[in-house]
């Protein structure tokens, strides 16, 4: 019979679960490897809520395994190192994304795009190599190979720089990849939440030229004078629409409900480029006349490399790109969720689970 | 008050129209301009039946003007030039695709790509820059501005390099734009009709592995020994499929009638690319997650620029790459219509205008 999450593994470590698909968090005893030669082990300080977190939770895309300590924006500093470690030391901060494995021989392994690996291993509610399930930051410490793990730079906030090692390498990697970030290029962000907010930032600061594209008009003043943007552009009028038809070389779509797609192709110049990081989950409709008539590109794009995950922290470090967000402490996280759920949060909660968490652990 | 199209212009030309949307052709005589300073003026010898002429003569895609002489794969040999033409002189044998105008201000001008300028003017149905409607090459005579005319080279069978002009090019451009005409590339043809089957030509001369994905399991032993593809695929037996998933650098999507997107997208290795040349109706239905996990890109491709498809048909020539046809004579062209509406042509029709127009001249 497979050992319980709380024995299964030599370290005992504490953190918040899900146990079934109401999604309600409550403290969860688990445990965690021993330190590998190959392995970094970090005190949690930090960690971001993704919309994905609260998905997966209820079980919304299926497939999720109870209990379920979800949580991959996580931060932290490094209190031991396996024997072979060469990225960092006990002291330093450090981080972990989206995934903590996956195949190394593939393709895409070869080329330091993990993301794509058909074997890659989430952070959590993942199957690691040794077959048990894996655990994510929404907990007291954290042990990952060191590919999965990224340095921090000095000074950079810690957190703030959470979100980032997911919203921010997911609008990075195709800004860079799509060749869309870039000076003279004018790039549409679709959606200003989470990942449309870093989005901007980033555009911004690849030295693109930026419109957020929202059917919210009251998003406007927070668009251009907190965020920086270019332009805004409601979507639901039909005028400014039609304005701005055949204008943009590129949009980033980071909505994850239906919506329509077509009026977003006509934004396109010819041979422009439309990329969808979020993911709605009824098929979208594409009118095949609407990529032929200017060779347009519509595209999927998720998360990044831990190679580009690195060099995309460290570009926001230096441009001082951070998410927007709001710091809670562990016990309200359920209230997040539900806050989350009604988009109400401008634009990344962050848990801080350095001085929170440990207050929730139940006396033995 | 306009006048006729027998009267509008100096030259009498004689051809064959559609004067309404049953799409019956006949004897139509009509008028072409005088050969102006830019332009060169051909016999036409030879013009392809494009599936388009189909559509556009029963007005199925609307906007059709009447009469309409149809044909956008015109070959023929040069009667007179202007005097500031370069690119040809009288006696040489060229080409006229889709297209005879555009802008020539506009960055796809610009960059050779008048087939994405929004003021493209086409071969028939279009409006000239003299405000008259344009005509095509089910006709005895030709005028062209010289940018639109491509030099056909010696040798080259003038029956077989009509379909070139418009499928050729088609799926050529996508081939080359997007990388995917490359040796080491594994390549799906989608559909083996008048493009699908130049479509394996130009990819095999390329140097791509070429897989034909098709729904009529017959089409197998035509495609692996007289079109030389490397492999066939049955797109309805789910076991095949389920086989290739993942083992496509791209695919050129020929079908214009409806059909499904997703196991395509599947067939795509991780940031594969699937090009829609042919253009359903109905808007496809594309799930945002299989475009997302592996970084898939769909695209569209119309003809190409003028530089392209001269050095398509270039490539054609040295590489011996022509179209299958069978030559049919101008009064055989309503029951070609039917046949081609039934898909019973392997693999284009192309009229014999200069033996066989003359004669269906009526007497005057």
């Amino acid at each position: 019979m497979a050992k319980s999450p709380e024995e299964e593994h030599p370290v005992k470590t504490f953190g918040w679960a899900a146990r079934d698909p109401s999604g309600h968090l409550s403290p969860f005893t688990f445990s965690r490897r021993v330190t590998g030669e190959e392995d970094v082990r970090f005190k949690v300080l930090y960690c971001g809520i993704c919309h994905s977190d609260l998905h997966s939770i209820k079980s919304e895309w299926g497939s999720s395994n109870y209990p379920m300590v979800p949580g991959h924006e996580i931060v932290g500093e490094v209190t031991e190192v396996g024997s072979k470690v060469e990225k960092v030391k006990v002291g330093d901060k450090v981080g972990v994304g989206c995934m903590v494995g996956a195949c190394h021989s593939c393709d895409s392994c070869a080329n330091d795009l993990e993301n794509y690996c058909p074997k890659l291993i989430l952070t959590y509610n993942g199957i690691y190599y040794d077959g048990t399930i894996t655990y994510g930051g929404y907990s007291d410490s954290m042990v990952a190979n060191e590919r999965y793990v990224v340095r921090i730079p000095d000074g950079m906030p810690l957190d703030s720089a959470a979100p980032l090692l997911c919203a921010g390498i997911t609008v990075y990697s195709p800004l860079k990849y799509f060749g869309l970030g870039e000076p003279g290029k004018h790039i549409g962000i679709v959606g200003l939440g989470g990942l449309g907010h870093v989005a901007v930032k980033f555009a911004k600061a690849l030295g693109s030229k930026v419109t957020v594209i929202s059917t919210s008009p009251n998003k406007k003043a927070e668009a251009l004078e907190h965020l920086g943007a270019d332009s805004f552009l409601v979507s639901r009028d039909q005028d400014e629409l039609q304005a701005a038809m055949g204008t943009f070389d590129g949009i980033i779509d980071t909505v994850s409900a239906t919506h329509p797609i077509m009026p977003l192709l006509g934004l396109l110049k010819s041979h422009g480029k439309l990329i969808m990081v979020g993911a709605p989950y009824e098929p979208l409709e594409v009118p095949a006349f609407s990529l032929i008539i200017g060779r347009k590109t519509m595209a999927g794009s998720g998360i990044g490399g831990m190679k580009e995950t690195q060099e995309m922290i460290d570009f926001a470090a230096k441009h001082n790109i951070k998410a927007d967000i709001e710091v809670i402490s562990m016990d309200y996280v359920n209230k997040a969720m539900e806050r989350l759920e009604q988009a109400d949060v401008r634009y990344r909660f962050v848990i801080d689970i350095g001085n929170t968490l440990a207050a929730t652990k139940p006396s033995s």
